[in-house]
């Protein structure tokens, strides 16, 4: 069904839109008179639908009745407009709390009709208007461009957004004289503190980037300043060099990967979803939502299918390990999503976890459709691959899924661009989440976001020196150095490569990469598996961890793991009335060293973690060292996790590290129950390893052997038959692999 | 309303029965034809009317249909009657699954009538008495007295328990061939091992001792041989040396506390209250619920009103930190307590928490009744005191609450005897919950209960030399020493003594007590408040605790926390590269030592657990030294959890901690919002103590300044006034206490 939509400035057109038959009656309500209307994102007649509506659909409601409530709350306290404050601190966070309470009291106004919301607006708009101009730079700001409310610009252009959608809502309220005072005292000279004095900042391709271009461009539309969008569009030179439109050129790979990783399409969606959508109010004729094969939207989806089951986004790069998609930007750009690039009844179920929609049409919308959905349908984005870099050259993302809704078992390899200044040096860095919750963990970032007495909230000093390093990822540390020795420039010319990625068979899916140079010399190949197979009760994980280089070197396998050490078959010694640490730089320091053993044995080591224990079995070989340690050493600060991990250590030149990771088991302490505290593999062996292939095989209980054959050469794009031939024996297998249940 | 119950043998009484009406029509339905009728906990009569109601209430039907659920399933297996094997391995499992099935199954089998749930008890039965005569004494006893089926013989008598009860179900199913089989082959056998071999044991005044007599007991009612019944209620000898009925006498204090504390009453709770159940039915002139003024009713609640808001026991002594009141000896205990203890409503939403009820009237009758709860009723114990030890003069332990449902807060002081082999050496420990969970937690036991790779699931040696000792808990240790030098036979003699209670204010509530000579030469009281008062947005803790002796001491003062911590106002050194214990002995060498710093000031301490922050403010004195660790070392097993401490330090002979525990603020990572990091309390100062009264001011922001004076002396029964000069100044305060919150 075709509805016409919304636009301002007399101008009309059509979208498609594929709605539930709900809102249909709404839409068509809304069809009059809406010529010259002024409405960034809500128009008087979008409003008083809503306001007709307002009962209708539960999830729009009990958006609207908490809006209510907070601004209510709000309005009967005294206004507060502090002087700037420090990060984190109560000034800090009450210049955002007037922003958002502004915007929020913005809509209200439209949709209520009560000016008590636009003179709540009204009145934080002069206040700040009668501030702005005597304020300087921000003395406070650490390695950050500088706002002036702010101790970094990226708050204050988040602020802007806000205020300027307050402004667009109350306009009509204003005397021309208010209008005067907020948008030249307020407005325009903070945009102008982006557009000149910070346009190195406003031109960058980066997350702050677009914050900074959504407020100009934001307020461009509604002042009215076609100079101000053009230089959101385009960067201030207008030229294209920076921008939206560069922006959505290089900050995407072609499949919608965003380069910075999940944590940070979370922060950028907004801006971007926000400014579109402006945009295509104001200027549908720039088919926005359709540039570059419809980039946003692929952006999008890109960050939900990135997501762990429960919603939580994976802590790539400097990201908290708890932000997820109740997060207010990815609510906002759900309802966009839902109405501008397709209605797909998936979003309803992702609107459904937010529990929450935006006060728009889109946010209606979505709460009407919403109604329709009537069973909890379990939400499976299934295994998929992203290519990354903005040409989709530069490696990719891997993400292996089994099982249903929120007790899926995920599995996820990170082979892509380094991600500039959040970058972490982790590439073929994994995380594997079962029962819930990462189970075998990315650290994410140093960082007590927002906790004032830590460091203002900001990244602490143990980001760089701990949480960014190899070491404290999943991947394969040479020589106990960092990859790229650290050095983000260098990091940044250089991405993994994707190999094979094959999700068909739902038994046994696969993902395999590379990453060269990382370390100079070492060439290194990461295949990992994901395998359902009876008898084992729980998805497995087969690591295939390929080292080739000229030269001797040291290889460290790490797991970061949670929970209780319960089982090892290895002979160790223990620092029992002291502890020393792990090294003495590239993450190692931070390491404490709790035991040091050596087997020529299949290393095992079994933890518990939650209900469920896990059993790490590496391929034996003459003389492996294993280490077990915890994190928080050289920490005055406390600033650190103290978590538990293990290592196991190989010297030569080529290695292969194959690796089973085992769930299995129950243990529920307040029933007193468990059962298989031990796993069902017991022997890892290499059998041989080249460059064209890797032949392993693995033991366990009952006569269980597996063999693994993997290509290791250029992937098949047809199956191909690989040949190898290690200690006189021959083997082959057609594709990129062959994992036999039953081998001879 | 009065009807009539249900006995065997033909007797018949009456008893008080305040039900609901919902259970009438079915009570009366079942007052025919049981005269002569078998059936120690459910007759074929009752078990009719079972059926019949099948599928009125939901909690019944659903606690059938699982049963019959987990039936079907072993029913469809092969049967499985292994020989004997370790603690906590597969053999060892599969019998404590038998025995547990069987008695499910024989009840299916009555209310059923279907044979196939006779059978599958009989076929066992037969196996096990097959068995049974060729065992000896199990090889792999530690410690415990041992059985011949299981390693301990604590398993074997709850094996027995439920086969007799499985017995008596299938009775009149079995030939007599059959039934001479496995009385003469097994039940009697596994008796007389009980009864002669290990008599010892069976005289046992302790929760293993309870197992025993309830085996031997109800095997007794179900064989008919009074002579069993008559050891089991009064010992071997019969004299009343041992059995049930001294237990009833000394296990308990007289307000029904528990000597070995919740964990234990919750595992010794089933076969108190099963065995007394059946003698009920069997002998109801006995009138075991009445004994000792309703022992059975007091110990029941006793346990119930110590538990979290969140259903979990506090893990006093060794204990698990999660044990909860859904454990199926709890559950079978309410639904007894509920028909002959009086029908309290508030059982009915214990019921509703443990989401079972049992497959007898007893349980029929609780799920009826709880169809007439329709809301959501918040659970609230209040605030309470038990005296310990038989007497009633041994003590006791201490629980204040504030608020409402699972969200209150609760602080719990111990303050009672030692509580026997499982006793931990803790006196005036603290635990403090909030955010529903353990804030300042008790260790629990060291012990991964059944984790067959972690020494059989048994106590760990760590449980000794850490988990029982006095510094792994929150209360003062002296010298680096433990209370009675960690001498159990020693702490059995002691106990501490109660002062006073007070919960009368809900704003402030109190409770003191005192502990001599744990530590030789040393006398300590301990105070502790639980307070709410604006501009506090929680309520926070004030700790007094005072050391006096004639001799100097070192005087540890530790808090164990979880989460991260944030800030302190101490100037400190961190062990950064290398770490060391905080000591050789009594506990301190499995803590590593992170860091030490001294303060003339109050020392503070801010840490972030959860969603909320906790700061730790201390009494100024000079030279104050603060150290924080790590629970771990010298653990060579990873037996340990890996936990964060910290511990304020004195030196003298007579000293006051003044403590004040604040929770404020709000963190939510996800959201990335914290408030209010900072805690209010800024300063406090002891004015002085002596065997008067203590005085004692609290500083805060915005002027906060409060003073608080407490009774040294003993309690005050009726308000006396009390005076104290300290430094010139005459202080005076009548009652136990005063607490000002506007000190001049």
């Amino acid at each position: 069904m075709t509805f016409p939509a919304f636009f301002n400035k007399g101008k009309k057109d059509t979208m498609q839109y594929k709605s539930n038959l709900l809102i249909a009656g709404l839409l068509i309500l809304c069809v009059q008179g809406i010529a010259g209307e002024r409405g960034a994102l809500l128009s008087r007649t979008e409003a008083r639908s809503l306001q007709s509506a307002l009962s209708q659909y539960p999830l729009f409601t009990q958006s609207y009745d908490r809006a209510v409530r907070k601004i209510e709350q709000s309005i009967q306290s005294a206004l507060e407009v502090p002087p700037p404050g420090e990060a984190g601190g109560y000034e800090h966070e009450k210049h955002k709390q007037n922003a958002r309470e502004m915007q929020i009291s913005g809509s209200l106004y439209l949709i209520s009709g009560d000016e008590r919301y636009a003179r709540f607006v009204r009145d934080l708009l002069v206040r700040y208007a009668e501030m702005y101009p005597k304020l300087g730079k921000h003395p406070m700001s650490h390695d950050q461009a500088p706002g002036k409310l702010f101790h970094q610009m990226l708050n204050e252009t988040v602020w802007l957004v806000n205020a300027s959608l307050a402004y667009d809502c109350v306009f009509d309220y204003l005397k021309p004289s208010e209008r005067n005072l907020i948008e030249q005292n307020l407005l325009m000279p903070m945009v102008t503190w982006f557009t000149k004095d910070q346009a190195k900042e406003m031109n960058r391709i980066h997350n702050h980037g677009t914050w900074t271009v959504a407020a100009v461009g934001i307020t461009g539309y509604v002042l009215n300043n076609k100079d101000l969008v053009e230089q959101a569009l385009y960067g201030t030179q207008k030229n294209g060099a920076g921008g939206f439109i560069k922006q959505l050129d290089l900050l995407f790979s072609p499949d919608g990967y965003y380069m910075e990783g999940p944590y940070y399409v979370r922060y950028a969606i907004q801006p971007f979803f926000l400014f579109a959508e402006v945009i295509e109010r104001y200027e549908p004729e720039r088919k926005i939502f359709a540039y570059r094969e419809g980039i946003l939207k692929k952006a999008y989806y890109a960050m939900l299918m990135t997501t762990f089951p429960n919603g939580v986004f994976p802590p790539i790069n400097d990201a908290s390990r708890t932000m997820n998609i109740t997060d207010d930007g990815v609510m906002l750009a759900t309802d966009i999503a839902y109405t501008r690039c397709g209605a797909d009844r998936r979003l309803l179920q992702i609107a459904r976890q937010q529990e929450a929609v935006a006060l728009t049409l889109a946010g209606l919308t979505v709460a009407g459709d919403l109604t329709s959905l009537t069973k909890a349908d379990d939400l499976d984005w299934g295994s998929v691959e992203f290519t990354d870099g903005a040409n989709g050259q530069q490696g990719g993302l891997g993400i292996l899924r089994v099982g249903q809704g929120a007790d899926q078992t995920m599995l996820l390899m990170k082979y892509g661009v380094h991600g500039e200044g959040h970058g972490h040096f982790d590439k073929l860095h994994f995380v594997f989440y079962d029962q819930r919750h990462e189970v075998i963990p990315d650290y994410g970032f140093a960082r007590w976001i927002n906790i004032e007495p830590k460091f203002g909230g900001r990244y602490l000093p143990e980001n760089k020196s701990y949480a960014m390093q190899t070491i404290a990822h999943n991947t394969v540390a040479v020589d106990q150095q960092c990859q790229n020795g650290g050095n983000r420039q260098q990091a940044d010319k250089m991405s993994g490569q994707r190999h094979f990625f094959d999700a068909t068979n739902s038994q046994v899916q696969v993902m395999s990469a590379r990453a060269d140079d990382y370390f100079p010399g070492v060439k290194m190949q990461r295949t990992m598996f994901l395998v359902r197979n009876s008898p084992l009760e729980f998805p497995v994980v087969l690591d295939l961890f390929r080292l080739v280089s000229p030269s001797e070197h040291v290889y460290d396998y790490p797991l970061h793991f949670r929970g209780q050490l319960i089982n090892t078959n290895v002979t160790y010694d223990a620092q029992q009335q002291s502890m020393t640490t792990m090294g003495e730089s590239a993450g190692y320091q931070h390491l404490w060293k709790q035991a040091v053993g050596q087997t020529d044995a299949s290393p095992l080591v079994t933890w518990l973690d939650g209900n469920r224990y896990y059993s790490l079995l590496l391929s034996e070989k003459p003389g492996t060292e294993v280490f077990w340690g915890l994190s928080g050493a050289n920490d005055p600060h406390f600033n650190l996790n103290v978590e538990p991990f293990v290592m196991c250590r190989q010297k030569g030149r080529d290695h292969l590290f194959a690796a089973v990771i085992e769930p299995h088991g129950y243990f529920n302490e307040a029933r007193e129950v468990s059962r298989q505290a031990r796993g069902i593999f017991q022997q890892v062996r290499v059998i041989g390893h080249d460059e064209i292939g890797s032949v392993v095989e693995y033991f366990g209980q009952n006569g269980l052997k597996w063999r693994l054959m993997v290509n290791n050469g250029p992937a098949d794009r047809e199956p191909k038959l690989h040949t190898v031939t290690f200690s006189g024996k021959q083997y082959s297998w057609k594709g990129n692999y062959q994992l036999d249940f039953n081998a001879d």
